[in-house]
């Protein structure tokens, strides 16, 4: 979707964002800024980069951040391979460093070559890295009808002012007033004027870019409502929270690959049945044998998990089976391999005997598989679980 | 330590603790209300209700929940053995539910037996399970000299307030609000007095208590500063979050367990050695032939967390080991047996050869005991993982 494309709104010319990612993170308590902390084998700013550039129409993205993590971010860049990107140092204030952000688009000594300097452009912390396109679009057309817009949701919490004794003046009335986030949006000219003209005051100890253009523009902005997963990642326990989140979007889909021999086939079948009711899942029945280019284009898709079964007979007639300890130890040593190109592989054994009920170790395999695929625990990778 | 009882300061008589538990949870987007839901293995409000009851100055605890809920939470007490709990029905709002729970100290009709009427009563949601004793003790010594006390923290988003048509009327500055946090207290004969007073429009659309007292019992509630685990569990991602706190404060500590005989006391130090970079270790040594004495003193110590090292030889000269079936399925029933009670028994094979270093071994045997220890995955008990 593009703004204004859809229908007879305003069309907006070009659209860029902004993201400050020069905090601090002191109220999460460790030493690695917030942004750059690591979830799920990335940092937390790549997963914000990725929600903003798989926006189609916007067209530049700013990156903000102090001077010591510039080249921390540009490698962040290179290895998730983030388009449209530029990096730039910000101020020692949060709103120092987005009118730095902004100066890229008109103040040619802050940049090699100057950025095309956009109609609207979406400020958005690096650290709300759940966005999705819709709030975006929302806040950009309100941006362009009204000059400036944000993002609002609920007060979670009953907002006090105190007295200087430390005792309650007054309250709020809940109802009354809303927490303002992220994203926000603005015409360019708007929010760029703010920033000149405003005091040093305002630079060092303001939050609110609304606030700014307000006062200096007289704009008052269109608020909208967001939804819940545009909260800011500020305290550890958001970082597990965030975590938790991925884990759960890379949780959604399975894709089962088999033979299409058919003893193969059929355990195939029955892992289907009985994963379907807790994931997305997708069988696909190819000869193994030619598996390589085939396997390749599956992978390349856009599932995160995939389950590959085949079939050993066991011959044996007693109830032990046997384990070579070279082929567990070259199982662990592929799935270390490849743990750094952040695939994590699990084996999982289905043990398929005539007094065993099939059905019934497939509902367990299905359980080990849909927990293995859950957590993501990279320090189990290359072990054998036994359904 | 007990309120007053430590210097020179006022004394309280009686403390109680009334949790209001009859939210919806709505904003959950789930069924279950959220102080219902289930968070390794255990409801939201039995973490909150212990973390109550283990301040040994809380003389009772009242927990109100909506009508449908009763036999829920009784059970839940049952279940987890709280003790000083007494439960009993809300009203239909927040305000109307504490009020029910307040009632049980001064009506008779309310209750079999009038509970002891408390000097100063602690409020505190029963989705904020990590409250420490120190904040209640502060709540609660504030209470008594001021009359009121809340907990507050920073605001984490600027608080906006709109004019009729949605757009910006004002914002207000940070730095001059808090939020108004869980734990409250009050002297008790102050908040039940402006409960009695104050209006249906109060209880039916109001939220906060210090508000109440201000407005009814001219109390300026002094205001406290809280800690960051304060926060209510509201969204999905704070019971994600609250997930991940739990089971990190139940992967603190680990209990290494040996036999006395030397190799096993070998393996056993050197597993110490890796692990105490990452947790709190501690090793025993007994015999473990007449261990089932000594082990039910240890389990029922404060840790969570034990492996038990057995060593067994493989004397067989080639690089595979064989596995009976039968031992891994009996392994698997007695974690099947075992998770009922919610202890996770995984197994763990180190191996020994040598031509393997043992510290090596040792060191990736650490490394799975802890991912095993933070995950908690009760799917994967009863596997064997192979260091």
């Amino acid at each position: 979707m593009e703004p204004g494309g859809c229908d007879a709104g305003p069309t907006v010319k070009a659209v860029a964002a902004v993201l400050p990612a020069g905090g601090s993170g002191e109220r999460l308590g460790g030493a690695t800024p917030k942004q750059f902390c690591t979830v799920q084998g990335r940092p937390l700013v790549s997963y914000t980069v990725r929600a903003v550039e798989r926006v189609s129409w916007i067209s530049d993205i700013i990156v903000v951040v102090s001077p010591e993590n510039i080249e921390t971010m540009k490698s962040i860049i290179e290895k998730y391979g983030h388009k449209r990107v530029t990096v730039t140092e910000g101020g020692i204030t949060r709103h120092r460093s987005i009118f730095n952000g902004l100066k890229l688009f008109s103040e040619n000594k802050f940049s090699n070559h100057l950025l095309q300097k956009p109609e609207v452009v979406v400020i958005h912390d690096a650290v709300r890295p759940f966005v999705e396109e819709d709030i975006l679009l929302k806040v950009v057309m309100a941006a362009k009808e009204h000059g400036a817009a944000g993002a609002i949701r609920p007060l979670v919490s009953t907002v006090i002012a105190s007295a200087a004794d430390g005792c309650l003046d007054h309250s709020l009335e809940r109802t009354k007033y809303r927490a303002s986030e992220m994203p926000q949006a603005f015409l360019f000219d708007i929010i760029y004027q703010a920033y000149q003209q405003c005091t040093d005051y305002d630079l060092d100890y303001g939050t609110e870019c609304l606030h700014l253009a307000l006062k200096y523009c007289k704009t008052n902005a269109k608020l909208v409502e967001g939804t819940a997963d545009l909260w800011k990642v500020t305290y550890k326990r958001d970082l597990y929270a965030a975590e938790s989140i991925i884990k759960d979007s890379l949780s959604q889909q399975i894709c089962i690959i088999t033979d299409v021999k058919e003893a193969v086939v059929q355990v195939g079948f029955l892992l289907h049945e009985s994963l379907r009711s807790q994931i997305k899942v997708e069988t696909i029945s190819i000869s193994l044998s030619k598996r390589d280019n085939h396997l390749q284009n599956i992978f390349s898709g856009q599932c995160y998990n995939f389950v590959c079964i085949n079939v050993h007979l066991n011959t044996s007639e007693n109830a032990s089976f046997s384990i070579d300890l070279e082929e567990l130890t070259k199982m662990k040593k592929f799935a270390r391999e490849v743990k750094r190109k952040n695939i994590l592989v699990y084996g999982l054994l289905i043990q398929y005997k005539d007094y065993f009920p099939l059905q019934e170790t497939v509902n367990s395999a299905a359980a080990l598989t849909m927990a293995l695929i859950k957590d993501r625990n990279p320090e189990l990778t290359g072990q054998l679980v036994v359904a």
